[in-house]
Order: structure tokens, then C-alpha cells, then sequence
């Protein structure tokens, strides 16, 4: 397939970091599909990667001068890369959106899920971190129930897809599986334990306190997107041995009474989910796999919290969980709304 | 292997109702290595399956007086059997054990994990019921803790193997995986979607109040066998492509302070527990399969709860969660005490 952008009145010169991973491929498609108004795209990526064509595109590394002639440019090659080269790309003048972990907790940077605080975008900074995927994908469920109810607590288990731990990840599921199927045995070819018909309580670095860091940045990032820096967070993230999506099991307390009916309609109402109203339409990885939008299902009230709600919420993490939620933020950032197809 | 068991001073008569299922197949085995003492044993099994011979012993369909020349039975054929034939077992002078949910909520019905309420075996009742597997593994952790702390509520999430579903289950992850090892597609082949490469937030049939009827047994068998009425719990229960063993993530509130370190002291002290200390050391299903012990490890504390900890918790639900769990009733039941290999 051609690499075509619709030229519009205004366009922009775009720059992908880390443009061959899973988040790059994700990004340069979905620019394509959204139509967003693209006058000159530039790739980059490390020594190991660059010298390819991707649909007519050179891959280059990225040079003293490369972000001098772009407008805006997406990082998605992890928090190294992002430190040492998006204040380059700010200085070259061009606005950064970093999907690393960097810059999300440095109180001068936006952390914005579009559909939840978009308003964090109005003091024009140039510089807006992408959430943590688990992080978006429960507060696309969370956030609209909170703006009705007021969130207080939450309990979350998550069943993360291995395509979050990179290409490598998805290939060793793959051959961890294949050999299974052939009678034989490969041990672990990826994580600390085979993820081939296993689940692992282990998703990024340990911290002092026995919990993980994407177990941290749930809670961190959630304070922040929502502005609650009291909201107390309990999560325990898990690795299950799916392609691709990343499902979540949420329970939550509110501070106002809850009721079944006003939390279906609101979650029904609220943009980007899609509500699965019959307990046995709940959705499942497979189906929200390569979609836009999150699935939320399984709503039922508790008395574990005051005013508790449960719920089953599943998206993209590669795609609403990082590049689409950035080309979101890069929509908002430039006014550039999305035609319906 | 020879069906052959140890012949004691005493020794009993025992029945297996459902005896070439999963969880038969799996008392006949721990029946054996345990060296519970037994005179004789006698299998049934369905019409389907009556008729074989398993290690020497005739698999043989129930007839009106079947159970009167033994001392106990085991039901494990689902809650129609038991319904039907616990009944004529206890008027045939026989104690019961029955790892169906037939009896679990009857007040008259002991519901016993050994380790746990041993004493509610003391009213001599003859009709034992075994608890939901996924509650016994749940409260192997949670009773010891509660035992100090107090637990006052609880939200579980499950990562629930397919050989809970039978055999019939296993054989179809394990077809939907190869035919995506050779590129092809199966669809659902057990379940309402494909188990292999997704979870499904379903476990046995939907509620009113759309919980599902395993997530109201960890409920109100948890609230039974600690003597707790008003305990608080919320529970999602989600089947996973593991073959054996369930893993739970536990977020659990106590009336009492709590510290990790004597958390971890009485984990590590608890009976038919080990207790992984290390967060990197936490279990996964493939080291807690076909082991007798659950296994307890990501500990943490949480301010989700006024006094609150994370637990991680695995166990065999074959084992455990039914046929070993069943035979440690019957060893109490005759005082029988099984001797260190």
C-alpha cells in the first residue's frame, strides 16, 4: 500500500521516533486511515532498523538537524530515547508526543486521554506524554462514571496482551505455542516463565514495595489525568498469553449513590466505548482487537465499596492504549478534526 | 499402575460417583499416593462411561442398593447426580462427600476446606459438601490472614483454567491452538468465544443482577465456610488458555492494623500453603499444577482498604480446588492421618 496523505489547506511535516515497532506501524497507519493532514512524513529509528523503505518512506536515524523542518513529531522508542532527543525536537520548534514514560509525571507536562481531559491541552504546552495503555484503556470506562459519581477508590486486575512487551514478545508466544502443538518444549523464550498457556503477575520493572511499575503507573497517572491526587488505586497487572488488547477488571467506589440504569446510560453516552449492555455480550480481547473504540461490559453494582460499581473494560493497547490516543492528542493539538469516513 | 492401596488396621469401603472425570481420575490418583486406607472401591460412572475397567476396577453404572456395602462416597458428577443419589447413599448408611454445589448453601451441610473450619466437621453431620474451587484456593490465603486481621471485604479477580470446564474443554483449547499454529481457525469450539489466545469474563451461567453463578459461590461460600455473613466481596471470574491450576489477584480490607511482615510470617506459617516471599519469586499456574499446596506470593500493602493487602494466589483447582481438598475431609471424617512419604 502507497504512503498517501490527504493535502489539505493546512498540513503538517510529521516525524515518527521509533517508526518500525509496534506503536510506529500503528502510528503511520493510523494517520493514514484518519486522514490527518500530513505534508511531508519522516521516519526514524535506530542504527538496527534504518536504511528500510516503508511504503515509499526512508527510515533514517535521527541526525543533529532532522526535527528542524517537521512540526510535530511522535516518540514511541521507549524513555531513553525520549529523554535525550524530545528537547531536540522541542528546540527545533516542533510539539512532541511522547509515548515513553519520561516526561507523564513531570507536573509541567500534559497527560491527556483526550476523551477524559482535554482541557489539560489549553495552556499550549508543545510538549504531551501518552498515558501507560492500561492506564487509558480502564479510564476510558472510568472517567465518564467519575464525572457523574466521583471516583474515590479502585480495585483493578488487568489480562495484558504479550504484543505490549514488543514484536519479541508476540513471536516467542508464537513459538512457545507452535511448540506445544508439535509435543515439544521450549522453557521460557521471552518473560521469566513460558507465557504459552500461563498467566505471569509480572508486567515491568519491581519496585521496594513488592508492586510493579505498570502496577505504579496505573495509580500515578490515573491521579494525574483526573486530577484526584488522593484517589486511592489498587492494581495488580498480569500478562496472559493473548495477541493483542488488553482487558481489565474494575472495581470501583464512588462517592455518590451509583445505580445500574444511570451508570449503563452514561457509559452508553460516552465517546470512544462501546457499552455491551447484555451481561452475556460482554467483550473479549479478540473482539477489540484492531478497534478504535473500548468495549465495556459486566456492569453490576457491589457493596465491597459504599457506592461500588463493577465492570469488564477491553481495548487496543497498541491502538486506542498508545498511537491512536496520540494522534488524538496530535488532532487536538492542530484543530484537526477527524472526517467521518 | 495397579490400583492398589495400603491395607490398614482400619480400613473403609469407598464409592466414586463421576468416577472417570476429571476430578474422579483425580481421587482414584491422590486416594492412592496418600495411601488413604481402603478395603474396597467401587466406580460409577454414566451410562456413556460405565463398563471399562480402570486399573483393575470395573467402572459400573448405580443400582438401588450399590451403596450399601460401602462406608463413604464421593460425588463428583455435577449437582443433578448428587441431587438424585447423595440421598440413597446416606439412607444406605454411607457418609458423603460432594464436590457438587447441590448441598453447599443448605444450613444443615457442613462446608469444609480442612485447613480452615475443621470444626465445622464436629456436629458429626454425614453429608460434607467441598467448596467451589475457586474459593478453596482463594481462602487458603485468606483465612490464615483473616484469622489474625479480621477480613472485612475482599475483591477477586480469576484467571481460571479450562480444565475446570471438564474434559471436553481442555481438548478444545488445545484443537483451537494447534489449528492456529497451522494458520488455520477453529472459532469457538467450547465456550461462547475462542479460548485460545483470549479470556472470557464467564464462568458458569449468568445472574439477574449480572454476576455470574461462580462469582455468587466465591461470594457466599467464603461467607459460609469463615462464618462472615456480612463479609463484603466482589469478584470477577474470567476463564483463561491455561490448561491447570486457577491464579487469583486479591485485594483484601481487615478490621485490624496490618503490617507485610506479619502478613508474611503467617503466610509462611499457614498449613498447605507455601508462600513465595521474593515479588520476583511469585507463582504462576505451571509451577502451582499438579502440586497438593496453593501458592501465595506478590504481597503487598494497599490504602484501598482502611487496613489492606494484594495477594497473588495459585493453586491446582483439580487438586485442591476438588479431589485433594474432598480426600482431606474424608481423612478427618475417619481420623485417618496420612503419613509423611
Amino acid at each position: 500500500m502507497e504512503e498517501r496523505f490527504m493535502m489539505q489547506k493546512q498540513a503538517y511535516s510529521i516525524g515518527i521516533v521509533g517508526a518500525t515497532g509496534l506503536v510506529g506501524q500503528a502510528l503511520r497507519k493510523l494517520l493514514r486511515e484518519r486522514s490527518f493532514p500530513i505534508k511531508k512524513l519522516k521516519l526514524f529509528a535506530s542504527k538496527r532498523s534504518a536504511g528500510q523503505t516503508l511504503n515509499g518512506v526512508l527510515v533514517e536515524r535521527v541526525k543533529p538537524h532532522s526535527f528542524a523542518e517537521l512540526d510535530g513529531v511522535f516518540f514511541c522508542a521507549g524513555s531513553e530515547v525520549s529523554r535525550e532527543l524530545a528537547p531536540q525536537a522541542l528546540a527545533q520548534g516542533c510539539w512532541v508526543i511522547d509515548n515513553s514514560s519520561a516526561f507523564r509525571m513531570n507536573p509541567d507536562v500534559p497527560l491527556v486521554v483526550p476523551e477524559v481531559n482535554p482541557e489539560a491541552l489549553e495552556g499550549g504546552a508543545r510538549l504531551i506524554a501518552n498515558p501507560n495503555c492500561s492506564t487509558i484503556i480502564a479510564l476510558m470506562a472510568l472517567a465518564p462514571l467519575h464525572k457523574v459519581f466521583r471516583l474515590r477508590e479502585c480495585v483493578a486486575s488487568t489480562y495484558q496482551a504479550v504484543s505490549g512487551s514488543g514484536v519479541a514478545a508476540t513471536e516467542a508466544l508464537a513459538r512457545e505455542l507452535g511448540a506445544i502443538a508439535m509435543g515439544e518444549e521450549t522453557g521460557a523464550l521471552h518473560y521469566r516463565h513460558p507465557i504459552a498457556m500461563n498467566v505471569i503477575p509480572e508486567v515491568d520493572a519491581f519496585l521496594e514495595d513488592g508492586s510493579t511499575r505498570e502496577e505504579e503507573k496505573m495509580t500515578e497517572e490515573s491521579r494525574k489525568i483526573l486530577n484526584l491526587p488522593e484517589l486511592r488505586v489498587a492494581t495488580t497487572c498480569v500478562r496472559v498469553p493473548v495477541a493483542r488488547a488488553h482487558s481489565i477488571a474494575i472495581t470501583a467506589g464512588f462517592e455518590r449513590p451509583v445505580s445500574r440504569e444511570i451508570a449503563e446510560a452514561i457509559l452508553e453516552a460516552a465517546q470512544g466505548l462501546v457499552f455491551c449492555k447484555e451481561p452475556e455480550g460482554y467483550p473479549t480481547p479478540l473482539d477489540a482487537s484492531l478497534k478504535e473504540d473500548c468495549y465495556v461490559g459486566r456492569l453490576r453494582k457491589t457493596d465491597v465499596f459504599e457506592h461500588g460499581l463493577a465492570l469488564w473494560v477491553v481495548g487496543d493497547q497498541i491502538w486506542k492504549g498508545a498511537a491512536l490516543n496520540a494522534i488524538q492528542i496530535a488532532e487536538l493539538m492542530v484543530g484537526y478534526k477527524k472526517r467521518d469516513a
